[in-house]
């Protein structure tokens, strides 16, 4: 998984039918601060994640072991929001 | 799922028979603007998306999860057309 | 999937048993022009492409979805030749 | 599998319920000896490592292989703590 | 698959039990002409290929598809050892 960052939403009316109804959202890739770097991504949201907050994603097949995300075609999805981060004993995110 | 602009098409008489009646596009990663970076790839169209538009596309074994592309051998899938794109409040694209 | 060129051939005596009978060539990404770059990587080839040909390749468990490659121990299989690459309504490759 | 040095961990509330239970680490590349690269990501610690330990993690599919993770949406999972590393008969690491 | 040449050999006492038995190679990618380049990573051995020698690896779900992968947390394997690579009609390796 990544730590990755919620930055915006996006908007398809012409897509396949398994996606209706699933939540697409813009996240970017973030450090263990919670800094971002890198080209933005598109993850499916699983659990009411919202724009800004930081959260996990899982890529590929494992993106499908969802209730939501079962036998459809995405590839990245938001299963976690993380509250904290803590690296050699120190928290250096908190929500 | 990235964000891609469809940018080509490809044409292969020789090709595994699963892939007969499937349209193959060139494609091109894209920043949340809609502008284009990096090598192209190839990917699926399940959802007749045309040269010019900005689309998502799924890779790995998602890329198998739609009625075109099931059981097919190709890891790249168009399943959706973008129709805007908001990044913190703003529509930073609109078809 | 991506554009390669089949650069080269690779033999090999000791190997997993379901990989005998299977060509392994050497291929190297290439841009819409056909022009390679990058590091060479090897694929199993399924549709008797010849070195120099431009070809499709396809990764991961979707390279498992030929009749060659089912339930083999391979990450990538070229799945067409490419004939033509249309980029924005001019030909940019033709065999 | 690659290399990686345990270097944190991650506390989430909001969470698919197939995570409730599962220690989320954060973890960093290193090379052969040791020493940490690039940019952390988060993995399932299915053997009790603790933070400082180098270990083996597992990506994609084979993430889910364990008693663990079965059925999970967990794209990387830490599945043995390194004891040692031996590059051409020298011992370049050791626990 | 990419070319890969052995360099050294990894020790786990705590690992998953589907992991007892398997020899975990720490490996290199090579180019065609077996120069190695970039970080190590780790590949189960399926063809008792020795430190030195240049073999194929496979990764992701396929790395599961030979007899001592099966069903194991493991995302890469060698499943061949390389006896010489042929580029453009010329022998660019021979072991």
């Amino acid at each position: 998984m990544i730590i990755a960052k919620v930055i915006g939403t996006t908007v398809s009316t012409i897509k396949d039918e398994k996606l209706y109804g699933l939540k697409l959202l813009i996240v970017q890739q973030t450090n263990e601060n919670g800094e971002t770097f890198g080209k933005p991504f598109v993850a499916v949201d699983s659990v009411n994640a919202g724009v800004g907050e930081l959260v996990l994603t899982c890529a590929g097949s494992s993106a499908r072991q969802t209730f939501a995300t079962k036998d459809t075609p995405v590839d990245a999805v938001i299963m976690a929001v993380i509250d904290s981060l803590v690296v050699e004993d120190e928290v250096v995110f908190r929500k």
